[in-house]
């Protein structure tokens, strides 16, 4: 297997097994590479009241596609970090009323190559990251979120995704 | 049954049947009263590959917390509308290890009658409501957020949650 589908394979574990919410949301990984992910997700475990994707599904399916990223960075770099996300504003744009997916781009070098270096130095590396949520190729829901590294050993004040 | 008993039969139905995630998330509403809801969660379900709570999990559930009194106010109002969250800002504060509950206040009578005042008139009303995740009493996670009522047969630029 190639690099990215070993990762795929990983990440799908973590994603649907080790966070039982994504295998209850249906969640798949259709795309890894170079450029980011892309989750894909069905309606119909993620419906609402209104026969529209729930918004905290939404919510859900952003804060994976984004904490994928800098998970595989840790992995690719053999670092033993917890990684959690801090705070976020989540954009609701129209309604979603088929299957939906949500993307994430890999950040700039730079700004990847800061977050080690402040993970490595500090036991703590920041990361922002804006993944967004896609229906029939129009951005329907968006997120802007500050995910943190951890290296394993030191008292986090924040711990979640 | 009291009123509060019949509203909170009919929000499960609409919290874990109508919303799917709802049931998956194992929620159950453990208090509604004059003052405002809480909504119970195990971490089971909702848990992450770090043995804490998912961020998607609390999200949704302070989602659904503050999304159920406007709900309710507009079926005691029996008025025919469409009720969506638009943008919100999260917050994570703490790990969360154990079962955990988000709660929502009922804000203050004047805000909710400008919101069924607006909805009226404009066939959009506004409401910002503030839920809460706590964990062994304390406030683990937090949301603000900005619902939308739509009356039906206008068309919305925003209808998820």
């Amino acid at each position: 297997m190639s690099n990215h589908d070993t990762e795929r394979s990983w990440l799908t574990t973590v994603l649907t097994r080790d966070i039982p919410l994504g295998q209850a949301m249906a969640l798949e990984i259709t795309r890894l590479d170079a450029s980011g992910i892309s989750l894909s997700l069905p309606l119909g475990p993620n419906i609402n009241d209104k026969g529209t994707a729930f918004g905290g599904a939404m919510a859900s399916a952003m804060i994976l596609a984004g904490w994928s990223l800098p998970r595989l960075l840790l992995r690719r770099e053999g670092i033993d970090a917890d990684l959690v996300i801090g705070r976020c504003e989540l954009r609701f744009l129209s309604p979603v009323d088929q299957d939906f997916q949500a993307h994430c781009d890999w950040p700039d070098p730079a700004s990847l190559t800061l977050f080690l270096d402040q993970l490595g130095r500090r036991g703590r590396g920041r990361l922002d990251l804006a993944p967004r949520v896609t229906c029939a190729d129009k951005i329907v829901a968006s997120l802007e979120a500050r995910y943190a590294a951890l290296a394993r050993g030191r008292l986090p004040d924040a711990e979640n995704a």
